[in-house]
């Protein structure tokens, strides 16, 4: 039984997938990916409470992008920290993001990613004490 | 010539423009009230400029709602503050909201109107400088 | 039926109630004032749902002080916005004061008062949604 | 003797004077004006202690502007807080303006003036606590 | 001598002390570990001056527990950065902690201890100057 | 072509250099150092659109300072990240710093310039959307 907290990460360029496994499993985190917002809503409503955090990418091929992903995410679990990475999508953010999500644009370092969504956490844990 | 702030306030119950009125007046803004969630976007689409803040409530009768218009806005005018008067509708903020709003949750006190929209506005003429 | 919301106002020196009861009111918020530290938290324990915040001086005569009351009334109520207003003891309260408290420095503006308790109810209004 | 929070405001056009005098003072604010920066670096180095906040005008007409009589206040008070009224020198504020400052640009609303030198004052209280 | 910043950190499971020692050595801080609260109140009081910040787990077995420590460590050191460490105490927090203190909940990401320590201190090292 | 943001560097020790390359190339960051204060305002004044933050020591021998290099750079970058690296000089920031800055005072952990430049840079990033 993991002892991580887990995020799940939404991201369909699944190359991707390795520096991102890499950089937040040396950070301390557990991860779940999915390539599908789909599917990606599916699991948050099935099995969101296992989630500390929904890290999503914005173009995410057929079907719910990044934008309709976090806010079907945050419909169930209002608390959710929510980070988005975003390449060319940045300037959207401040008309479809959800509130107190955190939003790194690419290219970003992955500190960015770590410092984001460990501060996210951190700042849900106390709200929710 | 107006050389006081310019608000756009959407609500749809007439009763609450006096009371608002009032109140935001004598904290030194000016006010345009619309009743109607469409005539509010065709507002902001072509005089959006004009205003400093978008103060919206949620529920608005036919049309889009207050987290559609605000969503609408921000596609406009991205650095534009906005904030939410929620009555029964506080819970959906966290999913439908847009980044760095504000909601007061009725009943509130206008001090928080005041202060909030005070706030929101000095923030973003210091981020836009 | 009161439609304001209500702040219970713990202060023994019943000569600033007006001032503070003039300003608060003029914000839009109903007041309950109570003087002594024991029927505060008595209060609060049997009836804390109907205060959207507490505002509390810190030497309260004879019983609890105002750091007690705090701590008292956040082991039942987690969220409650909480006020200090200090006289001499302002140096105490980084060691004294609950998290997420404000305290005003005497002397103080009523502005100050408004202000800081508009924005605490706000912020503590858009965690619980 | 003065019981409310002593303000230093520097601004040269003296018409404004009234108007910030009548809110500030409506606010809970002990108010001593100064029209010339030469001046208000010179108070500010001899009886800077009296002082719980500045208010500064930008262009101040001969002699030091806004921006320097900042500066200088700050060597001699590193924690005084300090917001700048704008009219047409807004963008400088990135570049010239001090930590921890407010900027709100004209036209503001006199709430906006109220909100940000309430939040300062009670945000450095807490901090030299 | 040693040129990096030194945290106390108080906790009693000795089997932690080494992940909490490698992670936070490997971000740039001297650990002085203390297993008792008691213990680290003496040595908080008696050389406090040396620490940076304080981190502590809320049970520590026989004598006061985090929550104390903390309280007593702010009392002598008004200004020092704290973070809790809580596995099943941290709906506690919000009426036991100390202002401006930050609280990781178990189980967390070491990433998670790493930047709210190195952001209490940078905003302290800030407020100090 | 590199896919890592940029920062520049401005440090004349440059046994300094190496530490700093380590700790945020592995971070994610590619960097680029000057030793001088003149050559650097000259590089952010030409190419400036190619950093994503600036990292400045105060002391930096002949020519201009940290605090004036970072003057300079937001007058033609306004929104650029600042982070200035101090030793004896981090009392006088709250007077000679930039808005929205952040120091770091000698000695610090890595962690701290890794966690303050990757939130600086993410919050620069969500303001510019």
């Amino acid at each position: 039984m993991s002892v991580m907290p887990v995020l799940l990460v939404v991201e369909d360029e699944t190359l991707l997938h390795i520096a991102i496994e890499d950089e937040l499993a040396d950070a301390g985190y557990d991860l779940v990916f999915i390539s599908n917002g789909t599917r990606a809503i599916e699991e948050l409503h099935a099995n969101g409470q296992r989630f500390k955090a929904l890290i999503t990418d914005i173009r995410l091929g057929p079907g719910p992008n990044g934008w309709e992903v976090a806010h079907r995410a945050r419909e169930r679990l209002p608390s959710l920290p929510v980070l988005y990475m975003s390449g060319d999508s940045a300037s959207e953010w401040a008309a479809n993001g959800v509130p107190n999500s955190v939003m790194v644009s690419k290219p970003f370092a992955m500190s960015q990613l770590v410092t984001a969504i460990s501060q996210l956490i951190t700042e849900a844990d106390m709200r929710s004490a």
